[in-house]
């Protein structure tokens, strides 16, 4: 099922990795930007519209009334909406520590403030994807930052259910967050709902969260008029092992990436020979248990790999030529290891610490960097809800001390407006 | 020349500004894909052939040497060196402060450990513009800010001069600025360049710096395979002025601003009537005794404003509203002021801190963002040559006690994969 892959071919696969994530959005830009037109002239009408032609219901309220979020209280098990209330805790509490409150300051001895104003952006929309894939836990990855950010109005759209309902997981897990308003919507009219605004949507300054190559297509049309995340593309889990690991729980961690989607990649790295095949058997015997059997094994057999390699420290390089959305180290000097990770969106460290526990419960992010993108990008984070301001006062004393040079500065830029318009105040001095 | 508006034209203004960034990449993204591709099929000699092809020179060594380096430092005007020195300096001292090192903690009583790494990208690239528009400033507001972020390698492209050099300010601010290689290439082949790799040019994970319609079209195609900083629009201010304020002084921040581009935008917003006729004559006259007097007659004129308001409370409506790039307080009570302003790149508080000052020399960032960006993004900065890393760590204990949450969540989102992941670990306990 699994490719094993010897030092031969290591380069070729990880350039095969690369390319997965070139999706082609030219096939779906045609029809995208004709919805993102019509939603701009037609508002709600359009919004209606198109959920009747995607989602195949018609909807008379667009946004989520209080009764309907009462009910989905109602409705929720018990048991679900406490651990909902617990992930959400833990979430709170690791992202409440990335709180930027900016700075000021005196440079000594001068009559000079410099200083750095962070500011909540005001409005954003996050965008959770319906059907299958309507997870409570996106909710909260997206909705606790962006309110401990102090965003004033966090508005979230997902696609309706064929009964025109919402999940009441989604809508509980919405509610608990802090989310201000829920608009039944989903699908590039949703995006551009969202960025332009209708008679009952509000137009936000920043979309984020998940969806679907017509969400994705859409995001990045009103990228730039408004913000947006990352465009995540396939997930992917690099495992690093050494013959201390466990092949079972190796196993488990690759089937369980491997079960989101059959363009999602799980790779093993080991300089343990005697642990390939042990995985290799697990893998098999492991799949045959599991609902999504069919999308493991496309997934495992086109994307997945076990590499073999002849030291730990090449173990070290591939991750961070990789740079894996989800680490695990599953070796036993994983606390000194993690410090050689240069690349990767989140690090799982040792045997009890699968994928898993991140995904929906520990409290870091699960919206994270993809296809090696963590070569430059980071998990969504309480940063991504907030601008900051430059701060700049130089009193007269402080100008005319250095008139001179930005004088000269502006001058060698050839820019003599801006020269003058220091010049100018020495006149008056 | 500039106009006047009254409270029935300001919303009209407000849209027409607005449209002002809609640069059509359109017609630029045939040319610009086919650079790309031949750059990165034909990597040196496709660059070469392009610099002949659009900057006039035949250039052999793409990389500046070690004496051409001696060489700008030898030439240089000794006082520019030095303001040059201090300008570092100050941007240095306030770049530092926004270091983020990162957190790792131990929730109580628990056996668990959540962190978020923070390291430099390695790579980054930093596109610096030629010809007239070759600016030190460019170069200490992108590299300094990679430098202190602990980035590993920084490397300079920017176009040569027709004699086949670069501008000696420019390789000295690079050098007193820790770039550690600076490329004699531009435009979208400099851009596809350091995105894929040459022969000479290495690949980076990040791009940042200003550039022609050619240069943002190419970083819009990389964006995603690498990182890129924003695409800027077309530079604005917008001064909020009191009765007290000096028209000349007014006159001449709105003049400066309106030398760089005939897009440029300059806006006054005042309650005092009084100050219109003033700062209207006052611009008459400065521009009249400025070198770029053709583009600032045309800025002011397409693109320059005087708002008039009912009151105070309206001009900070107009500027949250606006969200400038730069925005001037030249009013009395600007301390309290400037906390009202929630979207803007920068504020210059008081009537001796003119644009220029932060435009070279005061310290904070000068790439800002442009056209309403302010809403939901912010200066350059350290952050955007970092990434962060998750760290999640679960003992048995730790994963034994909230394994029921975890499958409960997991299962309620139909992952069950997810749950065997964690279900696994339990029978070996």
């Amino acid at each position: 099922m699994i490719k094993i892959i010897n030092d031969v071919d290591k380069i070729g696969f990880l350039r095969e990795l690369q390319k997965r994530n070139a999706e082609d959005y030219n096939d779906v830009y045609e029809v995208v930007d004709k919805i993102i037109e019509d939603v701009r002239n037609n508002k709600d009408s359009a919004v209606k519209k198109y959920t009747l032609e995607f989602d195949k219901v018609s909807i008379n309220n667009i946004e989520v009334t209080k009764e309907e979020i009462e009910e989905a209280f109602n409705t929720i098990d018990k048991e679900l909406l406490d651990t909902i209330k617990k992930s959400k805790e833990n979430i709170y509490n690791f992202h409440k520590r990335q709180v930027n409150k900016g700075f000021k300051y005196k440079p000594e001895g001068k009559d000079i403030i410099l200083g750095q104003m962070v500011n909540p952006i005001d409005k954003v929309g996050i965008y959770v994807p319906g059907g299958k894939a309507a997870y409570p836990s996106t909710v909260l990855m997206n909705a606790i930052p962006a309110k401990i950010a102090g965003v004033n109005e966090i508005n979230m759209i997902t696609p309706p259910q064929n009964d025109g309902k919402i999940k009441d997981s989604i809508i509980v897990a919405a509610s608990l967050a802090g989310v201000d308003r829920i608009f039944k919507v989903g699908g590039a009219q949703g995006v551009a709902a969202l960025a332009y605004g209708t008679e009952t949507i509000p137009k936000v300054y920043k979309i984020t969260g998940p969806g679907n190559i017509f969400v994705a297509a859409a995001k990045r049309k009103v990228s730039g008029f408004v913000g947006i995340d990352m465009i995540a593309g396939p997930s992917e889990i690099l495992i690093i092992a050494d013959e201390c690991a466990n092949p079972k729980y190796i196993a488990a961690d690759m089937i369980s990436q491997a079960e989101h989607d059959e363009m999602a990649a799980s790779i093993l790295v080991t300089e343990s020979r005697s642990l390939v095949d042990k995985v290799v058997k697990e893998l098999e015997r492991q799949v045959n248990l599991l609902e999504r059997k069919e999308i493991i094994e496309k997934s495992l057999t086109n994307h997945g790999a076990i590499i073999v390699t002849d030291s730990i420290k090449e173990c070290i390089d591939i991750a961070n030529e990789i740079a894996p959305e989800h680490l695990e180290l599953l070796t036993v000097n994983c606390f000194e290891m993690y410090k050689e990770i240069k690349n990767a969106g989140a690090i799982f460290l040792g045997e009890y610490s699968p994928e898993p526990v991140g995904d929906y419960f520990a409290g870091p992010n699960h919206t994270l960097p993809t296809s090696s993108t963590a070569k430059f990008s980071s998990a969504l984070c309480v940063d991504d809800f907030i601008k900051k301001t430059s701060i700049i006062y130089y009193s007269k004393e402080a100008l005319n001390e250095n008139r001179e040079d930005i004088i000269r500065f502006a001058e060698n830029e050839g820019l003599t407006g801006h020269a003058n318009a220091v010049r100018i105040r020495e006149k008056s001095i």
